[in-house]
């Protein structure tokens, strides 16, 4: 299978790697920036550099645009104008009704891995990084099946796992579970850095929490203003929603009525077990660990549970103010890793609290 | 000098290990739980155990109200009524104004120290959890200068850092940076379950800003409840900004004003370095590695950067869907430090991308 990925960046080059390594698919390459070119071949992530759109077309029977979101209707446009009428044509955009919507071609399949870090570029790319991963993919009615089959057969090749979606509903989905977390964050860390400096005036003490709410604020200017506007109309509903949802905790905590509060605050818990429970393990435990916050604790722990072969399915480290003690908590999944776990960071002369599914 | 400790938990028990060993107090616990007073006892958090709130503060010159939120307003009264003209009373409660407002008794100084996790029993109780931990107390303009220079030499001397700052504003800065993270956790992983549920009829694949969007969604109940209860019209008030700020976010996304959304994206990301820069060691830089989420893996990165002596500040976890993979994201304070660690990384045979603090 001949295939061409336009835009060799850390999904393009990943894309290519997978499909010769696991499909013995011939690639070729294409991108503006030459530079990134020459990486992906030295790499071995593309068998050859092509010089246009129209060359890396040309005998593709598969083409992956992996521009940038605000590029990709323009790619995939110049890409059905250079390709066979038997050849399918996708995209890996995180936002899919715009580019769905500007085409009725039936050669064109959109499609979306949740794979990768956003800004990485070409040297991050690797063959196993689809693994796993779930894959949109958006057929309209008018889909050829044989192009959606050969699609779909080379994403279940390279590792991924392929799955159909409405456009709509996936900007919708996309909305509330990645852009809203983003928005909330900027405006959090807006109001919080203006509180601190009406109410303290100084440094602030940042807490646990809202070191978590504020990572993403800010994050990847450029990828996320192409987002905020190709999937504009999905997001403000999410914000709109968002603010239902926060008047009516607004009235719930102003009411006082202390059952109602602690029950809207048990179901945000059991939401978020659900969220979060994975197939493989069950379901989560947090372990809560005091320590010293010196270099080498993480590894003291981490190495205690990786001999053990308890496996860490998250973590997050919480440095107390002076830098030198701090709290770290680690998300194990099943009730008897967690033991396990807790069992071994005691032993290493640590304070554990755990937290079942349930806490 | 005599202290009383009343409510040996965590914070509790802390005291009382911080005060013997540091400044040579005696100290007095009582606890409404007879294990959890023998708990101290055998820990060596108290000298002796009291039986009694009465027989705890009979002779005690400085007297630590450490019981749950929703019972410091009656222990404080009761503490009052037991101890001495010459005590000075306090709290160590996350809210200050509804136990403040309560009493007039110049004797009272309400305290909060930011340390230490919320759930933890005695059992995690150390000597050093104070140690460079921001200290709040609330003096009155009543507040005897005397008492409250006892308590905040005694604070010194356990480690921590006693600011004084006004009640209210206590009660707001905390509404904002700690109490308002976790309503949007909770009404955004009710929005997100729910969207999951409506568009995808799955399990989801969570990604990492919900996953750190909803870390401390449900957490704690009890503790939570209390909160809800007793900064209710602070947290109400934080609620209803944050409101405003997504309404002007949603009326900015929905104009399609790409040089303003970048704009306002771009200074949450200001926003955010200025929250989290250490003065420490400088502007924080974020290093995100693709690595085998096997056992072990953490433990390698982490004693390469220990052994180096480059020190982890924050770090965040997050596996791909097949568990296998994964991408950790470190942050590092300096721009030498951050490009120190990059190299180790590298030198590991990870792919690791930096982002800068303009980043």
């Amino acid at each position: 299978m001949r295939i061409a990925v336009l835009g060799v960046g850390l999904i393009g080059g990943s894309i290519g790697m997978a499909a010769r390594a696991r499909a013995g698919a011939e690639v070729i390459g294409f991108d503006p920036d030459q530079a990134c070119l020459e990486e992906a071949m030295r790499m071995g992530a593309i068998d050859t550099a092509a010089s246009s759109i129209e060359e890396a077309c040309a005998e593709a029977e598969l083409v992956f645009c992996a521009g940038p979101v605000s590029e990709l209707r323009g790619l995939v446009e110049e890409s059905l104008d250079y390709s066979s009428l038997e050849t399918v044509v996708t995209d890996v955009g995180s936002v899919k009704r715009h580019v769905v919507g500007s085409t009725s071609d039936k050669r064109f399949i959109g499609g979306h891995p949740l794979a990768g870090a956003e800004t990485s570029g070409v040297s991050g790319a690797r063959e196993n990084l689809f693994d796993g991963a779930r894959w949109y993919l958006t057929p309209q009615p008018t889909t050829s099946g044989l192009l959606y089959d050969r699609l779909q057969g080379l994403i279940a090749d390279m590792g991924g796992r392929p799955q159909a979606i409405d456009a709509e509903a996936h900007d919708r989905l996309m909305a509330t579970t990645s852009h809203l977390p983003h928005v909330l964050s900027n405006v959090l860390v807006d109001q919080a850095t203006l509180s601190v400096l009406t109410e303290a005036d100084r440094l602030p003490d940042v807490g646990p929490s809202l070191r978590d709410a504020v990572r993403v604020a800010g994050a990847n200017p450029a990828i996320w203003r192409d987002i905020f506007d190709a999937n504009r109309e999905a997001i403000a509903e999410a914000i709109d929603d968002a603010v239902v949802g926060l008047r009516k905790a607004s009235r719930l905590i102003r009411s006082g009525e202390l059952h109602e509060i602690a029950a809207w605050h048990a179901a945000a818990g059991d939401d978020r077990q659900r969220l979060l429970a994975t197939d493989a393990g069950g379901v989560l435990h947090e372990l809560r660990v005091q320590v010293e916050n010196k270099p080498g604790t993480i590894a003291e722990l981490a190495l205690a549970l990786g001999r053990a072969g308890v496996n860490i399915e998250d973590m997050a480290l919480y440095p107390a103010q002076d830098m030198r003690t701090g709290a770290v908590t680690l998300w194990v999944a099943g009730s008897e890793q967690a033991e396990r776990a807790a069992e071994l960071v005691r032993g290493l002369g640590h304070s554990v609290t755990v937290l079942g599914g349930d806490g």
